[in-house]
């Protein structure tokens, strides 16, 4: 797992490079002119080095339904999915393979993998993904989604009175599986974590959360979760709470340095203040957000208050993707529109940051990983510059954040060992999975969903549609 | 240039057939199961076939600069881009030829270039873009950029007395000089044709637009403009008309049926209603709307107004690619976020009806091109549905527009000849054209607009920022 990288570009302040790059055991031990080579000799010429991005929040299995799913908000569009939903465990693995390949090939070298657990195979679910995630090599952090409460429970209830089904697993049966779950899977220096996440306010009692608070804090697990992904959301928790969800979930403790929080799209000022105070990592959703209507997170509020922002795909039926890269464009120039003070807005070396560095805050591995620090683990990507895509000549990081970076990574490394050369996978045949993907799949086109049919009109009415 | 694409995924309606699709002389000639073979013969087994997309705006020597522009608004930022701009003619052919390639590449077989012209070298400039387009057989309308006044001109004044530097050229000569284009490059039937395009009324007199309107009427010409880009384009309108630049131009008599307008961000309810009446186009370019800040364009009020509306890519300095495919897709989901009413959201199958009839429509030649159907030109790409990123099968259309499509255009025709074959450009060597960008460019990082500096500080005061 040694290695030196020569003659690679490395963005340096506000301007690059052209140095060697040294790894040994997994860790960036020198960044130099000239360096004794240690190790395989990897040649870095017309190629940019970066750390490797965090694909902060993704639902791997959501792939199966991508380009298929109706134009719909969150709340039908979860109805939906979840009609035409119901996974065996070797399409749970290879829509985690896919998740990780794409991911890769667009800078990632992390996944947080908010993963649907199929009912009744719960931990079997999650070893299907961490198979498939150790086999591509990427690093993953699990978070296997979990609520307590049934989907029509998501909606605001309005003034009419709402009957939901109970959810059919107890809480205290849900997080004994988070729990056995971390007891079989949890392996950080191994490239596989655990982390705890209750779906969000709009599914989860107090209870599942404060278990989820108690497990976190005995097996010093991360924490996750959606938060105010929509309009309708923001309704919801004053109907359940009486104040806002940012709030609530500061007063039962669920905010802390090591939460990260995905889309939080619907907050006030004050709630800004809060996740500031608590350090709490906001994970941008832009195109999910965009594909389901949700909003327009206010970002560039975020970053003036100091919070932590890093970038996801989510998962890839409202998306429909896991190009990272593309995550980064959209979420960086979308914000361009919300303040007309252009000394606001990101520029492609701030997206960078958020990406990586960002990603790994988020994640409490700042320490560890998210910027090419010496003592830091070899999560790099070293990108193409000789691709059209990348052509003419310009800002590198400018137009690889900026452009529409087609087949630029080139090698990517997690944690000193390489599973990406010459722009090709090498620890998995992705032609493989091509070829099983086409085969366990098929083209169709319309399909009808009962749950939307059932619970649109309701929606419709509370949402004033 | 016979040829017969055998069972290819065609889309009807709802759904999908797999049909045999007869070309001759250049044109559909049939479309049905089990066709006899004219000419030779295309394997379409899993393939989509569409009608080739048009990027129906952008300024291909923008390829340039794309990377290394500040964030800035578009007032500033064509400071900057002037500031860098002077380019030779073998940049101008070079990046026509990269604006040409990407474009292919991602699905379209048509390019409204509005070409920003070298002073002095006026024609010139052109006759290196048409060789472009040429070379690599991309249909091309060439709108030459023009203007008769300077570029602070195109700044509000607000309350202070602004003087701008007369243009260097005469509005009179300006226009002989696209006469003088009409007659040496519009060549429709042979894929090339000129377009009338002020750059908008910014920086144009009513002179210049009468002029445009008459050489258009004379040589039957398209019309082109970039119109209500910016909030500062708005109050502009305002101070030179005191009525809006829709107004304005209606009165004026530049607004048909072959006019196409760029961008269209400010625009009101009633000059929606007149571009429905005077069946103008609107050209959708959503990333640069983003990337400079411009707006969110009312989309889904044109559509619902009954204005036609098509996608561009917008000069790569703006954007920074000329990926078509991701334009469709952003200028589609965007608008999710502006009506809470998912009905009126625009699927898959209305992007690609925009992408590729709008865009006909738009030029005049929505009898000719944009649609599969008898008797039309064969402008025509082929996607591999067993690329990774369509992968698992669901929705073709909906995958090749939601999702993030890359390597995914096997085969490309424009008036039934093929230029794009096994996912290669086979007209031009695309790794020599790779090679002459990388050498004529160099990587950098700061630049200084003296320009920038020399307006900002008004820009800010009349913009209240």
């Amino acid at each position: 797992m040694n290695f030196t990288i020569q003659n690679v570009l490395i963005a340096i302040e506000d301007a690059y490079l052209t140095l060697d790059v040294q790894v040994i055991d997994g860790k960036i031990a020198a960044i130099a002119p000239d360096l004794d080579v240690v190790g395989n000799t990897i040649d870095g010429s017309n190629k940019l080095l970066l750390p490797g991005f965090f694909n902060a929040h993704t639902h791997s299995s959501e792939m199966w339904q991508r380009g298929i799913m109706s134009m719909l908000p969150l709340e039908l569009w979860l109805g939906e999915l979840y009609d035409f939903a119901p996974l065996d465990l070797e399409k749970v693995y290879l829509s985690a393979l896919g998740t990780a390949v794409e991911t890769l090939l667009s800078g990632g070298t992390s996944v947080v993998d908010h993963l649907v657990l199929t009912p009744g195979q719960e931990l079997e679910t999650i070893a299907a993904a961490v198979r498939a995630y150790e086999e591509v090599g990427i690093r993953a952090f699990i978070a296997p989604l979990i609520q307590d409460q049934s989907l029509t429970a998501g909606i605001p209830g309005g003034e009419s009175n709402q009957n939901h089904a109970p959810y059919f697993r107890s809480t205290a049966a849900t997080l004994e599986i988070i729990e056995e779950a971390v007891r079989q899977f949890h392996r950080p220096e191994a490239g596989i974590s655990i982390v705890v996440a209750p779906t969000g306010i709009q599914l989860c009692s107090d209870s599942l959360f404060i278990g989820c608070i108690e497990l976190s804090d005995r097996h010093h697990l991360c924490r996750h979760s959606h938060l105010l992904e929509t309009k309708a959301q923001e309704k919801l928790a004053q109907e359940k709470y009486g104040c806002t969800a940012v709030q609530h979930l500061q007063r039962i403790g669920y905010l802390s340095d090591r939460t990260s929080l995905a889309h939080c799209v619907w907050l006030n000022n004050n709630d800004i203040t809060i996740l500031a105070q608590t350090q709490c990592t906001v994970v941008h959703n832009p195109l999910s957000n965009l594909r389901l209507g949700s909003g327009i997170a206010p970002i560039l509020k975020y970053l003036q208050a100091g919070v932590n922002v890093s970038f996801g795909c989510d998962g890839a039926s409202s998306n429909d993707s896991q190009d990272l890269l593309e995550a980064i464009k959209i979420g960086s120039i979308l914000h361009n529109t919300t303040d007309p003070d252009y000394h606001n807005w990101i520029t492609p070396r701030k997206s960078v940051e958020m990406a990586s560095l960002g990603g790994a805050k988020g994640l409490n591995v700042a320490d560890k990983l998210g910027s090419l620090t010496l003592g830091k683990q070899a999560d790099l990507v070293m990108y193409d510059l000789t691709s059209l895509s990348l052509l003419p000549r310009t800002d590198p990081i400018g137009l690889l954040v900026l452009g529409r970076p087609i087949n630029v990574v080139h090698s990517a490394w997690v944690n000193g060992k390489q599973i990406v050369s010459n722009g090709q996978v090498n620890t998995i045949k992705v032609d493989d999975l091509q070829q099983e993907l086409f085969k366990v799949s098929q083209w169709e086109t319309k399909r009808k969903s009962p749950t939307v049919a059932e619970i649109q009109t309701h929606y419709r009415q509370v949402m004033d549609i």
